[in-house]
């Protein structure tokens, strides 16, 4: 146990020598620290260590720790409260919002401590909940900080509260440097406030054993000056040792530099292309000017690490080849630095960390592409807030390219341009929906992990595995069509399987011949503002679509409605044997119902109004 | 408090001179219900008397009695069992279904007898609920059978359990024969049930005081020989006496010939038109070919009733004009005889009693017709489970021809034909939602009664009327249009009002033009397979649109964008003067919030399990 006097200077806040002179102000935040420390010090311990961590703000002032039960179907949060001031808000949001947020608040009016589940309206404005979700379990002074412990249940019964469900989470903190008398009188607008997003539910995979002949390679940073710009990509070419023979890499994990923890915002290796001998050496900002434009060849992907993700194992019946003839030597590391507070001159080794072994195992793992073809047919409408775009992987495609005994998708990295909202994969079979591959209903562009499914999906030839994406484009005046350029869109599942098989590429897009009777169509209802003559451009024609209820509804029903082109491809260039163009759209006769998340009512354990953590006397 | 013996034998049930004779079955059940009736006859009387009564099956076993708490948002029930067996079921579902039915169960397994709050699957077999919403209060032998008292909230938190809202509710109810050993062990499927629609939320209206000079006047069946068949229209015509003159109608009530509460299941009283002289006499079947054809002429309503409602007051600054000059002598009475188990030989005289002053009141009411003219223009497609149509009273119609003071909207009654499913229609003014003038989420063509508002609607130049109608044509292959024929549809709710105006009809249609555009392009993605020459119907044409989801989504899209033609009409055929070809859709840009149901978690003071009401003990 601490003694308060050494708590108060850990949290910066005024001695005992100091506090005579204190005013009243910090004589009461003093005293409700050193109370609510006395208070609740002695509370049970946390069930099970914290196997998760991360930074929340950019100076490190919070940290969350935190671990999931599957079976009591509930979080334990352990927030780590360096120098605290007057209080602070820690929650969940749809998007990282402070307004609509899910909020637990430890907050002084200035006498007394509290601890209080509440949420936040549109307006910012804090209220209590009517319901205890949050439970507090302890709050201890440690060396470090202020340590608060608390539960919350995946789902609760209360409509004001945030669904912790698979996939992104939106946590939000705010900091309070003053004492407010009601908890009403606090607006998460005036306050510090910030976002972090992070995957809460991550996969309790077990750890597979390390072979002996386990050996690492580094490949890092060279001690990179960050740029003192909120976001830079840093690309850095290195090569695999010459006579590098074929391993299997088994497992990856993340090194950082120390002190850089809340700046390095993620990571990945790519593996450049075995077609050209050599690539130039390069270390610099991605979007340099002076980068050569053969490194565009390097991104078949080897590694990817992003905030809070652990070390990646891959299942220990399965490896990613790399080395020996045929593969590339050379790797490309991109490094986003997140930099919002503009620090200037930290230098940076951060990097990946690649254990492989020279003992093949069973099966080579592969990445295999699923979604929309990156063409502008696909196309989202401007002003929209929740349009949704759908791509296919066929059974004639799984049937012709699969093996007897299938693949098993065990990882899955979900990717959209700037204005993704949510991605789903779903597998169906003989025209029912029996499973989802992955879903992310809180998906951001900005974080995009590769994610160990929770249980691995077997896929069949003669599958079909339908990937839906959710756009927003309320800030949009143009459709926003399908293509490379990070203003058009992508909807794309990279997932990892074994064995690994010759498919590399299961895309569709709707077919090009029914999009153009769609114009006809907008020319017919409209005046004749969309050019349908060959040599408009299909981007040239989705700009002169006037956009109106019935413009956009019709496309909506031609792409639930007309036939697909799919690409069923070894590589990004050749195709299985076949015939891919106008290609029936899968019927999916049933779908998968939603599950309604069974709340659990805990007012039953958890007080009804804030739990007063201690209470203060004004003067000491 | 009655003798034991008495109330079995009221039920039905052996007495005690029968018991030793009595097989162990009945024995069984026999001690159930008067061990049953020992156990709780001391609980708590209701709160407060039932002011709303009706018989649940045809046979009037069943009686069910409420009351409403808009307070404590719930519902008290009583339920009469007149000669129980071995239990009985109640309950709310969707459409009156016996499989998905929220349900309470009164049963015993032949020793013990319980009373639990469950459901029934898809199925038709029960489940015991996780959380017991319905709460019983009383268990009560009368000389009139027993007496079941509970109460259940609007809304719990239970996703099993059926949300009370305003509009028709589907009571459902079984019998229990035997003893099953366990709640599970109960499926619908092979049980005698039935249904009964009510409203079970309806307005708590002040009455008015009747003004001494009220007179009544009985318009009724003349001794009628119901049918010995399910369904009855009976048509009568009668007329008022020579010289009636001006009077108001300030109250109506059904009179039912005692014993024929079961079969009368609704009632009307029409005005003939005025344009015609006399009218000839008739009492029989409305689809008789004896009946006159100019009684279609007679479809003024004077008066609704249906089963279950009460005396229908106006408000104390209106009522209905007739009598005097420039309106009808003649008034058509329409008797619906429900007669599922077609007995034969009933005589009935019921009809309705008028309640009328020659002291006029300050305003006339009104009815006014909103929703969608009766063409063929507006279309549901076929194999469809939940389609809608709507129809707009528009700002520039209710600009012409409403006061400035406005109307005032005091009941409503809902009309559909066979496939309607849900009817609503909100008030918009400058271009927000405002308030729902009438909602019905479970509408049946079958149970059409004029309701009173929960609270009066104002209505102001410039305001918006938006009635939309929700349909199920999953069992019909072809298209659905509007018109008059039973087998066409319609959406309109009938308001009733005051100050009466000119304004009879405010109702829209797509614009036909547009239409001719959409059967345009579904030539273009289809074979040319519906003919757009000037010789064919629109019903021809729908008729011959191949269905699939891209000509059922453009259709969908048509009527959300295309323009209007409206009906502002002082009569069915007079227009009010203007444009009214081609009109905007009017634009709602915000729309009112579903309000998320407060769930009450009866958990807190319910038992989890079922009540065990008695136990008993094999053999009395």
């Amino acid at each position: 146990m601490q003694a308060p006097s050494r708590q108060c200077r850990r949290a910066n806040l005024p001695g005992p020598n100091a506090r005579e002179a204190a005013s009243m102000y910090g004589t009461a935040v003093a005293i409700f620290l050193v109370i609510l420390v006395a208070a609740l010090q002695g509370s049970a311990p946390p069930e099970s260590p914290f196997p998760y961590h991360i930074p929340l703000d950019p100076e490190g002032v919070l940290e969350l720790s935190w671990n999931v039960s599957y079976v009591r179907k509930d979080v334990h949060f352990q927030l780590l409260v360096h120098g605290l001031q007057a209080g602070v808000l820690f929650g969940m949001s749809d998007r990282g919002e402070l307004q609509g947020a899910d909020l637990v608040v430890l907050w002084t009016d200035g006498g007394s401590a509290y601890f209080a589940d509440a949420w936040s309206d549109q307006k910012g404005q804090i209220h209590l909940d009517a319901q205890q979700d949050y439970q507090l379990l302890q709050a201890q002074g440690t060396p470090d900080g202020l340590s608060l412990l608390f539960k919350r249940s995946f789902a609760t019964c209360d409509p004001q509260d945030y669904l912790i469900e698979d996939g992104t989470v939106h946590l939000v903190y705010g900091i309070l440097e003053e004492p407010f008398r009601s908890l009403e009188a606090i607006n998460t607008s005036g306050l510090q406030t910030g976002l972090q997003r992070v995957q809460l539910l991550k996969a309790e995979v077990r750890t597979p054993a390390m072979p002996p002949d386990t050996h690492t390679m580094e490949i890092r940073a060279p001690d990179v000056l960050i740029p003192g710009q909120e976001t830079t990509y840093w690309c850095y070419i290195t090569e695999l040792p010459p006579g590098f023979s074929r391993h299997h890499i088994i497992m990856y994990e993340a090194v950082i530099t120390e002190g850089n923890e809340a700046l390095v915002h993620h990571m990945e290796v790519f593996q450049c292309a075995a077609e050209f001998e050599t690539f130039p050496l390069f270390s610099g900002p991605c979007d340099s000017k002076m980068k050569p434009e053969r490194l565009n060849y390097c991104r078949h992907v080897l590694a990817a690490w992003a905030l809070g993700a652990k070390a990646f194992y891959y299942p220990e019946e399965a490896g990613v080849a790399f080395g020996g003839p045929g593969s590339s030597r050379y790797l490309r590391l991109e490094v986003h630095y997140h930099n919002p507070l503009k620090i200037q001159g930290r230098r940076d080794s951060s990097g990946i960390r690649l254990h492989y072994t020279a003992t093949l195992r069973r099966f080579n793992a592969g990445i295999m592409e699923l979604g929309l073809v990156y063409t502008p047919v696909m196309a989202i409408p401007p002003h929209e807030t929740a349009f949704m775009l759908t791509g296919y992987c066929t059974d004639k495609c799984t049937q012709l390219a699969l093996p007897p005994s299938g693949i098993r998708i065990f990882a899955s990295q979900l990717h959209t341009h700037l204005t993704g909202r949510k991605v789903v994969t779903v597998l169906a079979r003989d025209g029912q929906e029996r499973e989802i591959v992955n879903r992310d209903n809180h998906y951001s562009p900005h974080f995009q992990e590769i994610r160990m499914l929770k249980k691995m999906v077997s896929v069949y030839p003669g599958d079909v595995l339908v990937t839906s994406c959710t756009y927003n484009t309320e800030d949009r005046k143009l459709a926003t069509v399908g293509g490379f350029g990070i203003l058009e869109e992508m909807c794309v599942n990279y997932i990892h399987y074994y064995p690994q098989t010759e498919l590399e590429l299961c895309k569709s897009a709707v077919d090009a011949g029914f999009l153009q009777k769609y114009f006809h169509l907008v020319n017919r209802f409209d005046s004749e503002g969309v050019c349908t003559c060959p040599q408009a451009s299909v981007p040239q024609q989705f700009a002169s679509v006037p956009w109106n209820s019935f413009n956009r509804d019709v496309l909506k029903a031609l792409y639930d409605f007309a036939p697909i082109s799919m690409h069923c491809n070894k590589s990004s260039a050749i195709r299985f044997q076949g015939e891919w163009d106008l290609q029936p759209l899968p019927k999916i006769l049933s779908t998968l119902e939603e599950p309604t998340p069974q709340c659990s009512a805990s007012q039953a354990q958890s007080p009804s109004g804030p739990t007063r953590v201690s209470i203060g006397r004004g003067r000491g």
